[in-house]
């Protein structure tokens, strides 16, 4: 059985990623994993195209430079902006575009989609405009929500928190007006506010993680290419930041279990 | 007469350092002004001292490419990173730090003075630290509001916004507690929220606004130097951005009227 025991590199602009690599872990627990959050540049959702790509693809050359043999960009917004893009030629790397859009057009039944991402992901009109691509027949009402990345990256995350549900409901209660049944959280931040969404939208209406869905998405695509690793050790998580590692670790524990996992700080260019 | 006709600089990480330039051309119509906002890097009150301070140098150095004859560090991030900090020289420049400090402890009467701004410069402690140089007997209460900037940043500054208002009395009320009199707005982001705070903190709270202090310390000091200008025609102002100049116009207008204003996307390095 063929076998590759190098690394699955994820990168975000932040912590946000974190949540694809929980979904790793628990799909795959003998992949080694090494992680890159941007935190000297975060957040990415609210700059330009063109800025978030130079720095999409300073991330991914640091993950190549680790040999990584599949790099995940957890982060909706780079994703977003990378659909249709050679600018850096990302052989065995997935986006969360793809396998999110996929996802949801299988869990909608009425054919009412909703998405809420960060502005950059909004404007890029890419989720609507592979939803049509996959399901013509599908109704897609998005909303970005600029105030949910702060809100998750300061731990307002906690159900009964009046501030995050004064947004939420600002940002949802039109997309749930529209009679929508899925509604895809297109920011990897998005799923630490599942308790907050669902007490607007309720619970009816499927929500599609897009940092869990692409890492099935590798888990498949690793598989099929022969890529897994068949060690029987439990693999090893790294983390790399670009600011402090005291701060990543704060802010980092929101997301997952911290205990011995070493972060390093280290240099993008 | 002595006459300086070369540009004052401003930079902030983003676009809250206007309220500084809003005051210049105030109280000084006639100064050329040259404006950077690192947008491509904002915020920067999330980040580490250490990179807040590469950033600054950076800012520091395209403006003094510029040939600016002096320099306002309009950000109370670097404004508080880089008190008793030589690591760039900063000749003919000034932070907010000093002259907000000043003008709130004249304007205190009871000697309780609050303090908010991001939580880099509540880290630094500076705040507390200079009141006390100048005012031993002053007691100081500090909170970081990490919510504000991305309030103001999109938007949210109007009476009446049920968020805004719960992140003030979060972040107010045990300021208020405490009898303050004077309130020190260290971020030149919070003075677009001054009728969300008032309305927690009450009408007999003197609010400082750091940005229009930091402008008032510079026309000071600029005429004991003999360096203003003393040409009759209006100000030319300039803004530059490291991000898209369009994104920087939709987020700057809520700051200032931009008819006729130019605006560049330039790099730092």
């Amino acid at each position: 059985m063929s076998t590759d025991n190098r690394p699955i590199g994820v990168f975000d602009s932040g912590v946000g990623g974190l949540t694809a690599v929980s979904e790793l872990r628990r799909i795959l627990p003998n992949e080694d994993i090494v992680y890159l959050g941007d935190t000297a540049r975060v957040p990415y959702g609210t700059k330009s195209r063109e800025t978030i790509l130079r720095y999409a693809e300073q991330d991914y050359d640091f993950l190549k430079n680790l040999d990584v043999k599949f790099t995940i960009a957890a982060c909706g917004t780079v994703s977003s902006v990378m659909v249709g893009e050679n600018a850096f030629a990302p052989d065995f790397c997935t986006g969360v575009i793809q396998p999110t859009v996929e996802a949801a057009c299988n869990a909608s039944k009425n054919k009412k989609i909703g998405v809420i991402a960060t502005s950059a992901s909004i404007r890029s009109g890419c989720y609507e405009r592979l939803i049509k691509q996959i399901s013509p027949e599908t109704d897609v009402y998005s909303k970005s929500c600029p105030m949910f990345v702060p809100l998750v990256e300061n731990g307002y995350t906690y159900r009964g928190c009046e501030a995050a549900a004064a947004f939420a409901r600002e940002y949802l209660i039109p997309l749930k007006s529209e009679g929508i049944d899925t509604l895809i959280l297109g920011c990897t931040h998005y799923p630490l506010l599942s308790q907050t969404i669902r007490d607007v939208v309720g619970n009816d209406v499927s929500l599609i993680s897009s940092g869990a869905e692409a890492a099935r998405y590798a888990k498949k695509l690793l598989g099929e290419s022969g890529l897994l690793n068949r060690k029987s050790e439990a693999g090893i998580l790294k983390l790399y930041c670009t600011d402090s590692a005291e701060l990543f670790r704060e802010s980092a524990a929101h997301f997952i279990d911290l205990e011995g996992i070493e972060i390093e700080k280290c240099s993008l260019r």
